[in-house]
């Protein structure tokens, strides 16, 4: 039995048929006509016809970037799609004739993760996705965590400096602006301006300026081994365990994975970070510490997720 | 069909025959034989026997305050019981020939205001219990979060100022350094140390003794309406408000109930909390705020809570 | 006997004739040739020629954005004219044939306010200078404090946040960053993106859009007593009163003026100032703490007091 | 030319003929009368009288632990030895029959190690003082920093953390509560309670017990080599650099001095602490950083400053 994934990102709607064991069968993408709802629909349903024409499928799942209300139906809010209160499952089961389950995009990649990805086997597991923000998923007791109103797992607004840098969501020190790569890039460029000999590798990967230093560049020094790169990517490794040590006192997980763009790093990354939580985790001489391990299945991930949810009775 | 709750102080051990809506048939008491174990589940028993002479029960719950294991049946870690991996259902079990389960003491007070009172009606809902210390339990989707360790909802050790106030536990900044009866009663002494004027009502209610303020003195002047007492309490209720934006940004509970001693109170403590709250929660305005309210079975909580658990099949 | 004093700002530069009661007997004004040193070493000149005219003066002083060597002769460092290294003392001279006095804008301004202006009679202070940015000049024992390098007083640069927001400087959690009006603008956008209802005068002044709202909606505002407004100002207030605080513990200073163009908003501003120093300072309770004032001379402060350096024997 | 320099501490009062070269001809030694302020003053009399019976001397000069007012004459407030303005230079001048000074004693070991030890050819220098507390002294352009109250270089008492670990001064987050003796002891203890394995030396020096850990024990560990101590010792080193480059900002001092029984761990405090200055001072790249040193005077740096100061006309 298979359903199909549909993840809308902000540039692009990814869409697959995935069977019982995660496996993708085909795939699909469009463009997201980014700030129209109709068009985004109508482009999912199109993509979905597409898959059909070829695959039998039992249900579809959408996975957007936004706050997605507790039934899994409405998009409350989503920041770069410009939608409110978008009834997205209804418009979607309108234009395709399947049941439709909608999902927030990094808990459905948590989902992905757990069912058929590096959580399969965990009971409770966090996903962090650090990306240029930092998304996450919850599952407790084999189960995603939503909360009341769908919006749990908005671990990137954890504050973890009080007064500390402005976040986009209008407070401050938010633990995204310590653990995301925007975090990363925002360091880099300060060493580049003022620490220009220390950055010289960083500076010659971006032509010179200061400010054209990208993430791309401190994860490629970084793995050539420049001392500085290493520097930056271990220090966003240890707000990155520091976070997840609070996480750890209210969740208490036997698995924390990270995925998104920055955790290709890989042990440049996990490595302080696991030495991060291990010295900020309460009681870590009294406990099993989570594993703390790279996410599996990279941008498949909330296709995946969202597809296997779509397939839950 | 009733059931005994047993709730372990550092003190006091306080049992009670609860029924099925949480109504306490009996009650009965013991002190606490501090550091003997053995004579603590002697003690234990004890209590239940006197309590089964005149009840029908048919099973024992008991509470403690340690870490309880994932099963439910180990305390890995009581600091103020130095319990080291005493398995306590098993030796209670043994004494009193009925089922046993074992919890976490701010875990069985979260069920007990869970199933029958604050947070009845309710699905998602964080319990703080704000004592000497600041103890939780977390409800979600109608389970307790109990974690892959049975550590979960040690949420006073979250972390909410980096190299802030030393905390028992070894780290710094945790939340409960902030958000606790400890913390007004050091807030208020450094207050009378340094601003006896202001702190007036606050010396002579503690015979002049700087030191000697204790946190009743505090709430009782804050009741009065002494200046500097208020703003203490405000100031407590702004860091709870606070941690819990932090808590709602990962599980968006519609409820959090504060409990413990501080929680008299009131709205003294819980109006202040509120406005934080509102003004620390990521994407405040596009949510429903979680209702912050007290909590209403005061000591009663972890008994009910935990003779409520050992009630389920 | 009188002076010229010359102050190079970014856009400007202001020249006056200033006697030995500070008054300023005559002015003229130039653009700022931006990043050509010889070209804006020449428009000083001719400001210089053209006062000269009229006036019999003894000495220039020129006043400049940026780090001035101990010897009062270079410009080792400036961001916003693109001097490095400029011996800015020797070019003016030159041209002008009379001895010459380069100081750091900042610190001219202390010197004008100390000698001609709220300084008056004190022999201790600190001058605070809040526009966009945090810059200040300090007095001590009746001479301005320079360092061994002549970059003394940037007490913008003061750490008051660990970790905090990100400084144009590279460091981060510098006072600046909390202490000026673009801290203001800031938290300001912040509120109008994320609390509207609240933020609604704000977002009238500024045509609606959150990201167009100025430092003078928020002066303006809170002059009007709009709540939202006052709160901010008041914030800023705040931190402007703690960071004094702790340069008072350093310094213990008799006086604390506050310049710059936020300091407009008068004691909307420097109420919540005077009690947050009061709070945040130690010993308080063992000392008179430092008046805190509104400073005097405005947008002349620098001119007057280079002027009034380049007239010291 | 000879004078007397004496410097009261809360154990033992030293006393010494110092020479206009920074010698100590003589020296002799009472304990303190802690809390009788005339059995202090008659002490120092009598220590006085002893070093005059051998030594001419022109002038007596005593150093205090506590606020000593503009004049040099009144000793405002000492925690330690219950004064509260004391007129301690009468008091002293009444008993020996010769013009005395009074000073603080950091400040008056800052100007022992300006005229004869570690500062010597320097012209803005700090002398930080890292025992159980952090106590300061200022030299800027060649005279002591004392401030409009006599307050001046209570350096300790700059805030590094918002809302950080509580201060005996009553406010929070003081440099001193990281930067001291007492802050590398809280942390040592903290260690060896959470994590026995990491303080096995630490335990082992302290006979088993986390809280019986002293200082020495660390700093003898660290110089043993045992990771876990060098780590806490160059903690202490970056909070002390930090700090400093706030102090730098302000003041721009060429040389930084660190004295104080701390000091005694040497490169192991001092390289930690020059590397966190550097990166954390504002501008280091277009500034000369300063020297960051140990103080050379020891326990006589009190007793020869204000014997120095009691030598100049």
């Amino acid at each position: 039995m298979s359903t199909i994934g549909v993840d809308i990102g902000g540039t692009k709607i990814a869409a697959g048929v995935v069977d019982d064991d995660g496996a993708v069968l085909a795939r699909t993408r469009r463009d997201t006509p980014a700030t129209d709802p109709e068009a985004i629909e109508d482009a999912v349903a199109d993509a979905v016809a597409e898959l059909r024409a070829e695959h039998d499928v039992t249900a579809v799942g959408v996975a957007a970037a936004g706050y997605v209300d507790a039934t899994r139906s409405v998009v409350v809010f989503a920041p770069n799609l410009s939608w409110r209160h978008e009834p997205l499952r209804e418009e979607v089961e309108k234009r395709v004739g399947l049941p439709v389950v909608v999902e927030n995009d990094a808990n459905a990649a948590a989902w992905g993760e757990f069912t058929h990805g590096g959580g399969k086997g965990s009971r409770d597991m966090v996903l962090l996705t650090v990306g240029t923000g930092l998304g996450g998923g919850i599952v407790l007791d084999g189960e995603l965590v939503r909360g009341t109103g769908g919006m749990a797992a908005e671990v990137g607004h954890l504050r973890v400096v009080p007064d500390g840098h402005q976040c986009g969501c209008g407070r401050t020190g938010c633990w995204e602006q310590y653990g995301s790569g925007s975090a990363l890039v925002r360091w880099a460029r300060a060493l580049a301006r003022t620490e220009p000999v220390a950055a010289a590798r960083l500076l010659e990967l971006s032509g010179g300026d200061p400010d054209a230093v990208m993430g791309v560049h401190v994860t490629q020094a970084a793995e050539e081994g420049d001392v500085a790169a290493v520097r930056l990517v271990a220090t966003l490794g240890r707000w990155l365990g520091e976070g997840a040590a609070s996480l750890a006192a209210v969740l208490d997980p036997g698995l924390v994975l990270v995925g998104g763009g920055v955790s290709e790093a890989g042990d440049l990354l996990l490595q302080p970070m696991r030495e991060a939580f291990a010295g900020a985790l309460t009681a870590a001489m009294h406990r099993d510490l989570a594993r703390i391990d790279a996410a599996v299945l990279g941008n498949d991930a909330g296709m995946v997720g969202v597809a296997a949810l779509a397939a839950r009775p």
